[in-house]
This record gives C-alpha cells, structure tokens and sequence, in this order.
C-alpha cells in the first residue's frame, strides 16, 4: 500500500508565496449601469457634464440682478426693473446673478416688488455644485454602493467597465451526488463549488462550475485543462489530500507545479497550490468547513492579490467562554458566536468538526489562534474577525444551558423581532455556570431538586444573592423514545442510548433509576451520549440504539414511539439588569406569544398553563 | 397664483403612522437555491435528512468493534477477529463502533493486528453529527448569506421561498429625460427610481420602474393606479411639493388618501405618504439627497414593518469637526466623512446642499440631529450611523486642507493599496487648524511665507513644538485661466471667480496684487468666491467669468488658456507619530510611486524634482 505525506507549509509563507508567485491581472467586463452594483470599478469614473450644467433656480421664486436690490428695506420697497419669475430647477437666465423666494416678492401684474436687498448667489445652484465636467466620481477599485446608482447616472455613465477574476471550480470525487438528487449513505451532494460560488461571487469574482468528475486522473486532467484555459484562476474541489483515491496534485504536477502540498492551517490542512500557464491552481478540501477556511484565508488573499478589494467587518476584543486546547503547528480557525452581553462581548466556539456545516449557519465570527500557541484559556481577552456587520452582531441573543427543540421555534420567532437567538446546548449545569460568569444573556433549564421544586434551589446554590428572574416557558413531558413502544422498566432489555453528564434529561434518567431501583451498569449504552433531544430520537430511528429519553416533540418530528415518565417545568433564567435589554425583553414578549404557544401545541407534549408565569429570587 | 403650503408631520408621528396605518403583507416568490444570496427566508428552512445520514469514518483505517481492542497495548499486540477497510467518508458498517487510523495498523494479508486499545465512538463521524432530519437549519427572515448556501445544498435544499416587497417606482417630471440620453440646460436625467431600485434591491424588495410620466395630473393618475394594482407599495418620484406643477397628492388624493404631506425632515420635507387600496404610496422629493433621506428614513422602516430585516452597520461616538447650526423644528440628516485619527473618531460633515449627490458618494456614515436641537457645536462628541462597516470606516484616511485636482488621483493610486481618502477643501491654513486639532490624519497645503519659503514658518507658528513631517507632493504651476488667454496685469479689464479666503491659491492672488499695486477693488468678481481649481475654470469655461486663477492641471482638463504666474510648493503636512499608521505610511508611498509621477506627467502643470523630499519640524 502506498503512503503519501503531506509536507505543510506555514500559512505566513503561503501568503507570502501567494503574493510573490503569479502575476494576478484581473480580467475586466462592461456592465450596464444598474448591474454593477457590489461591483468593483476597473478605473477611475469621471463625470460626463457639470451637474448642474448651468446656473439653476433652488427656490421658486425670480432672478434679479443683486445690484438691483440694493437698499430694499421694510421701509424701502424697491420695484424690480430687471426679474424674471423662475421655479426650483429652472435655469437661471444670463446675468442675473440671485434668485428671491417668491414668498418675499409682492406681484402685481408683471412689477415685482421687494423689501429686502440680497446678496449675489443666493438661492442659486451654481453649474458643478454636485460636480464639475471631468471631475472624478469615483476612483479605481471602488465597490459601487447602491446610492452611487443615482450619482452614476445623473452625471451621464450608463455602463462602466468593472474588474473580475474569472474563477473555474472543478468538484472531483465518485462519492458526490450534484445538487438536487438525494445522496445515498456514503454519497453527498457537491456543495462545496456552491459555496465557493456564492463566496467568491460577493467579493466581484465570476464563477464557472463545471461537471462533477470521479476519481480518474485522465479525467481530472482534461476538466483542469479546459479550466485553465478559460480561467484566471482554478480551484479543485477534493481530492487534495494524499490518500489512495487523492489525484488532484499528482495532475496538476504534470500540467504544471505543484508549490505547496499541504497547510499548516486548520480546518484546511490538505489544500494545494499549483501553477499551470503563469495561473494559480488551488486544491481545496473535501470537508466543508475546510474548504470554507480555505475559501477564506488562501483563495480571498489571492482575489485581493488580483485587485479586488475585500470587504472587512473588522474586529472586536472578547471574552473566551470555554479553553480551547490546540497543537502548536498549525494556525486553527475556529467558528464562533459572538455576543455583547452588558458591556463585554464574549466568544463561544462552536464545534470544531470539519463536516459540521451549521458551525458556519451559526457563527457570526472567528478567532485564529496562531501556530505557535497552545490554545487559549477559558476568560481570556482574544481578538475575534467578524463576519457580520458589529451592527449585526449587537443583534446576537446568547442562550446557554439545556436543549429543547423549542429553542429552534423562539429563534425563529425573534428573528421577526430583529433578535438574533444563539443557544449553545451544554445541559442546565452548565447554563448556571454561564450566567454566573455573565457570558450568556439567559438560560433555559430543568433541574429536579430534593425538595420536588425545579430550578430555584440550584439558583440559590449556585447564585447566591443574586437577583435573578426565572421565566417559566412550559411544562414539558419526558419520556421513552423507541420504535415500538419501550417502557422505561424494559430498558435494561435494550440498547440505549444516553445524554451527555449535567443535563437535566440524564438528572432526570439518574433519579427515576434510582427511585425503581434500576443500577446503571445494567443498562447497554448508557455509556454512549449525546448533546440534543433530537440526537436522542435519531439514534434510535437508525438502529442504533433501540430506546433513549427525550422530550415528547423530538419523537414526534421523527415519528417514533413515546412512553411518558415524567412532566418537569423547563424555565429561562435571566439576570434582572438585563431586563431592559431589548433582546432579553423580546425574549420574554416572545415566549408569552399566542404565536409561540401555537407552536408548542403543535409540536406537542408542552403543558403551557403555567408558561410566562415569573419567578423573582431572592 | 395659488399657493399651496405643507403641514409637516413630525418624524416620530410619521414612523408610528407607518406602523399602525397599514397591514403589511409580504409576498413571497421561490427562488433556485444559488439565486437566494442576499434574499430572505419566508419560512424557517429545514433539514431534509440527517447529515451525515449513518456513521462514517472520519480518517482512512480500518473499522472495529471497541470492545475487541481492550486490552491491546506496545507489549500486547491484538490481531483483531473482526475489522473491515474504510477510507475516510465510507460508511462504517453496521455493529462496527470505532475507527483505527491506518497509521497505528499492522497490516499482514488480511489481518489487522494493533497495540493500543481504542474507546468506542472514535474517529466515527456519528450520523446526524452536522444536522438531524427535521431539525431548523434556517429560521424565518434570515438574510442568506454564501456560507449559508453550501450548507443548505447539503441538506437537501434546491430552491426555498423568500420574501420580497413588490415596489412600483413612477419617475414624474416634464424636466426629466430618461437614463442615457444627454439633458439639454436644465433637464435632468432621471436617476433616483435607479437609486431607489439599488438601495430596495439590497433589502430584499423586487422594484418595478415604470415609464417617465409629464407633470400631467391625468398621465400620473393612470400610471399610478396601474402599479397600485401591481405592487405592495408604490413609490413617485418628485412632484410631492407644493408648487404649481406638483400633482401627486393631488392625484392620491383622487384615488385613495394623503396621509401626510410633508414630513419635518431636511433633507426630505415634500414627502407624502398617502393610502390607496389599503397600500402605501410614498411621495418622495425630487432632490436627490431628499430622496435618499426618505428612501432611508421613511421608506426603509416600512419595508421592515412588511417583515424584511433591514442590515445595521451599527454605531460610532465620534468627535465633530465643525459647528452646525440648524433649526429647531426638523430632524436633520447631515452625510458625513467618518475617520479614526489615531485613537478617536472624527466625524466631517459633507456639504448639505439637497442637489449634491456627490456628498452620499464621499460619504461614509451619518448624523441625526434631532429637531428639538439649534445644532451641534465643533468638538462635541456626536453618535453617527455607519453606512459601511466599522472596518470599511477604520480604512479612511481623512485629507483636510488645499485643494489639488491631484488628490482624487492620489485617492485612485491609494484604493489599491485598501486605503480610502476622504479630502475635504478648506484652504491651506483650514489644513494646518484642522492638523493642530487632530482632526485629519495629513494636511495639503501651499503657503507661501514673508521669507520666500513655502508652508513651515505657518507650522512653526500654529503647530509649535509640535513634531511634523512635511512631505514634497510637487511644485506646481499657478496661473491665469481663461478662455482667450488673458494675463495677469489684464485682470481689471475683465470679469473675475475668485477662491475663497485662506485659500493658498487666494493668498497668492493677494500677494501678486501687491507686488504689482493692484487694487482688489478694481477686479469685477473678486468678491464671488468658489472652493476648489475646477470650479474656477468651470466659471471660466461656462462664460460666467472671463478669468480666474488656478493650476495648470485643472485649465488643461477643460480646454482653456493658461498664462503661468507663479511655482509654488504643494507639500503634505503630518503628525511624526501617524507615520506608523498603515494609512499615511501608504500615502507616502503613493506620492513617491513612478506610477503618481507618470499621472503628474500627464495632467501637466507639475515640476516633480522635489517630489517625496521630507522635511521635519522641529
């Protein structure tokens, strides 16, 4: 069996390669005017005319000579010799030099009389007040903004040449379905030139997406071919790694160079850059979110090499929530939600799996930690890339603590509201922990206490004197998710699946095994968690476990079995200095919705007779 | 003459009017999956199945039962009874639990022999991992952004349904000729339903632009009634005054209601919101500053209230350079240039005039001034609203001083570089105040002092002890423009435009008079003043005076005469401690580039020995 290494260059050096390897000259099209918006001006774009192109009237009124008017007074009316009426926008005949408003003019038949004397240029619009014949409207490399339209247009430009890379995307590998068909297990749909498409397309960049090739060098080699000479630019979509089935860098070593095989980056690590005819050729990753780093940090520096400009969101200083260990060698990437909770912000990495595309759907920033570190500590201050506008981000909701399927349907709800709802699933403990440190706006839980009462006593433990409200979204029913109908004391006969440690789901499991006298090790799988109701219900609609607990709605969305166990008061926890804040008080409107208790009763096992009632402590 | 007035409705009172006055309804329209970019999700968008759809294997090895490697260890070796060969993505089949990485296996025939133990679940990519069947990728109202697209190509998505605003847009004006064709003197092309069309288009609004229509109250009537029929909302164009000519509420009087006429907003105050077929119907101001105060201020609060989000780039403190008065009574919107000079934020109000489309085109963020207040004094800190992101905003380098037609070549040679240069035209010694107050990041200036040299005694004297670089632009050429080639000591017999007081080229005038005994007294004009090169021989140029002075360059752009008078030396001025700042350091290469000397070679007028010499103060 032949094994092929990777030799991974540094992503400093990359770049530097990036920059000094090809001469990047973009490619240029005419576009009609109204078409160019998000477009990048390909030189600078001069003014046709003066506008306005002669002095013009700015009030109705009349032009008079100044000199005329010279000693009105309210005792002194002046009868005008010389005046002639005018309305806003009319050009203002020779010589006259000032137009009165026509308020200020008595009017008898065609005498115009005054009582007040004007200075030259009044209410005039001079030629090339808005600008001059010649004058520069905008300069190169400008991305046209939609107000620039009406500028453009006004001083005569009815298309305009704009820059572009033209860049071909090449999706390899015998495992890919395209777009549309539904992939068999083992198979999936190319989404990658999508992506890429989409990403580059927002930076001015033109795509071609050409057929999906299978594993066959003779095959990746004529799609590269025609790629290269109908492009700027080619990026391979897979087969950039060195397993058995990755051709990409061995075709483009024989149409041209291969100059680095392999990044010292991550997600991203297996990515290539080649060369045929003076042109750069990228080898990007299979794994989607590989791919979106690649796109990001090698592709768009390349863009950006070629003239466009790219568009930035900036940064922001934040608080890390969780630590974050990592090799030192590599430059990691790591997708994050990013909220301003008070006055600090506070960054929460999502999952670090590479396949895990909602990690992107969710994020609104990331943090590159550099190769030469070791991670990053749990508290500390970092420095996170925005990929929305701060404005945007100010929007985020940071929901931590216990899952439940109704989290989806209140984001969805806030949304309308302009709130953006991010909840990050680590179990009712671990929300607790959240709000203490002040890293989440609100947590949802459902802790069981000795005393029979939900919630409180963890608070009081855990937040001592603090002043916290509890906002009651339902009572919500737990129980045995299975395919025909398992009991919870037929468990120990059955492959279960679990929850993950200090979610109230497994709480719950713990305390109802102990009251039935049930000992854990009996029980196949218990071992086995996960994070989320709905990983619960999956797990068992595949097979792979046969009975698990999870709430009533997750069995329902996937048409599994459901024996009840238990009903238990799911709440929010919020602090009450954030009740003025408008995410937390639309958090709150929204939960108390007719709109949102119809959903509940729609996806079913949700109690709402209590929902909205609040509970103060101390 | 009738006289018809406006009864201006506050901003408050007309917002909540938008609110409660209609029912908002969307429509809705299906777009293919990659054409969504940018639109807004109608509904909430779910997964279609579980990605991935049953476990795979996450690296390239070979799949086994945990179970069987207990016990394996370097002194050990387990040859394992069940494994099976997987590359990374295949499907791990079923009863198989974990995954070990080709690298750590002995491979003989086909026998796996190990040595270490592996727990279960390792290097398995669990199904559902990324998303599980049913579960929200999307929530409703969400703008889709690239990344976004990959993910939902992946989850089974080939086309959703988004939501748009149906706007019809009626250009009305007898002065207006349609896009493309060249205005005759006081004619206008109709730009601001393309404006508008751009600036709805990028909120998610699907506009209609109807036909140019006469100042005709039956034309308008016909036109109107047929993009009520065809839209949700409909938009005229201009007419929304209260002149002779304008018909437009007139004409939605006729077909529904006027609602307000008039909304206490500058710019923007003939703006009509009326109500036919329960629809809205804006009348929007034919300035166009105007429109783009009501299309931001009026219009886009209503395409919210329909249940499009509508993009934030959020907000800045920001210090404000100069006093602006205003009156009480409307909510004031002033386009600004927005800079970080070193640690603080520095906001430059663009000119007012309603007619300059070229002060949207500068401008980078703006200022509400609200109607209760008489206006903002210089220095005070001000809260303005970005129109590009806080990292587009953070690119500016801010320009304050004398004007030069090379700027805006400077400002095309700097856009490559990432650099954004916002020059504001003050006149030299406007340059060297706004230096001392730390309000522009380099000052241009051409003074020329008692002691024959140019631009350091003025430093010395306002900017003592103060640490400055000045830097060599060019020595330019001033002199006489005109149309038939008058000199300098022809200047009495003649019609002067003059450049406005603290100028450079002003003070040169002054000082040439003197040096020659001419009277200021005897030079017709000499009181007309105007801010910048091109506007002096656009004068000259349209006959509206016969001479003027100003650099060779902006004479030549025109086509007219020039009789040289003077050299002198157009130096830039900044602070020694910004010479680290990525901005300026780039300015100071710029105007050393052969590329800039070539442009100073072309636009004549300019000796380029001395370019790039450095001075330093003290």
């Amino acid at each position: 069996m032949v094994k092929r290494y990777l030799t991974v260059t540094s992503l400093p050096d990359t770049l530097a390669l990036l920059r000094t390897g090809f001469t990047c000259t973009p490619s240029c099209e005419r576009v009609e005017l109204l078409r160019a918006v998000g477009r990048i001006t390909a030189g600078p774009v001069f003014a046709r005319y003066s506008v306005p192109e002669v002095h013009l009237a700015a009030m109705d009124g009349i032009a008079v000579l100044s000199t005329e008017t010279q000693g009105a007074g309210e005792q002194h009316p002046v009868t005008l010799k010389q005046a002639v009426r005018v309305n806003t926008g009319n050009v203002v005949p020779p010589r006259y030099d000032a137009v009165i408003m026509i308020e200020d003019v008595h009017i008898d038949n065609d005498r115009f009389t005054i009582r007040k004397a004007v200075s030259p240029w009044q209410h005039i619009r001079p030629a090339g007040e808005d600008i001059g014949e010649s004058e520069m409207a905008l300069p190169s490399r400008h991305r046209i903004r939609p107000h620039d339209i009406g500028a453009l247009a006004a001083y005569g430009i009815t298309e305009l040449e704009v820059l572009t890379v033209r860049i071909g995307l090449i999706p390899t590998g015998s495992e890919l379905v395209s777009y549309g068909n539904r992939p068999a297990p083992g198979q999936v749909v190319e989404s990658n030139t999508m992506m890429a498409e989409a990403m580059m397309g927002t930076l001015g960049a033109t795509c071609t997406r050409y057929p999906v090739v299978r594993d066959d060098p003779a095959e990746i080699r004529k799609s590269l071919e025609r790629a290269v000479a109908e492009n700027d630019l080619v990026i391979i979509s897979a087969g950039s790694s060195a397993g058995t089935k990755d051709y990409t860098a061995d075709v483009i070593a024989e149409l041209g160079e291969v100059l680095v095989h392999g990044i010292a980056i991550k997600p991203g690590k297996p990515a290539i850059i080649g060369r045929i005819d003076k042109k750069p050729i990228i080898g990007m990753p299979g794994y989607p979110l590989s791919a979106l780093t690649v796109l990001r940090e090698i592709v768009t520096p390349l863009i950006h090499a070629f003239g466009l400009p790219v568009p930035s969101f900036g940064l922001v200083d934040a608080r890390l929530t969780v630590s974050v260990p990592k090799d030192i060698g590599s430059d990691e990437f790591l997708l994050c939600t990013l909220g301003l909770v008070g006055d600090s912000w506070v960054l929460s990495p999502l999952s670090r799996g590479a396949g895990v595309q909602m990690s992107a759907v969710r994020s609104n920033a990331y943090l590159r930690i550099p190769a030469g570190a070791e991670g990053c500590e749990a508290g500390n201050k970092v420095t996170a890339t925005l990929t929305v506008s701060r404005g945007e981000a100010e929007k985020a909701l940071l929901i931590t603590g216990s899952h439940d399927p109704l989290l989806d349907y209140l984001a969805d709800t806030l949304q309308q509201k302009g709130v953006e709802l991010h909840s990050t699933h680590v179990g009712s403990m671990g929300g607790i922990i959240s709000l203490k440190k002040n890293e989440c706006h609100a947590a949802p839980m459902h802790l069981l206490a000795e005393n029979g009462d939900y919630n409180i006593p963890y608070l009081e433990k855990y937040l001592p004197d603090e002043e916290i409200i509890l906002l009651c979204v339902a009572e919500r029913q737990q129980g045995i998710v299975s395919r025909d109908g398992i009991g919870f004391n037929d468990l120990p006969r059955h492959q279960f699946i679990n929850r993950q440690r200090g979610s109230g789901t497994r709480m719950l499991l713990d305390h109802e095994l102990t009251l039935r006298g049930i000992d854990p090790e009996m029980i196949r799988g218990y071992e086995r968690e996960v994070t989320t109701h709905l990983a619960v219900a999956l797990a068992v609609k595949s097979g792979e476990a046969d009975a698990g607990m999870c709430v009533y709605s997750a069995a329902k969305a996937l048409g599994l079995q459901f024996i009840p166990v238990a009903t238990e008061r799911y709440e929010i926890a919020f602090r009450r200095e954030h009740l003025d804040d408008m995410r937390v008080s639309e958090l709150c409107a929204a939960i108390v919705s007719p709109a949102f208790k119809r959903i509940m009763d729609r996806l079913g096992g949700y109690d709402t007779r209590d929902t909205g009632v609040r509970r103060v402590l101390p």
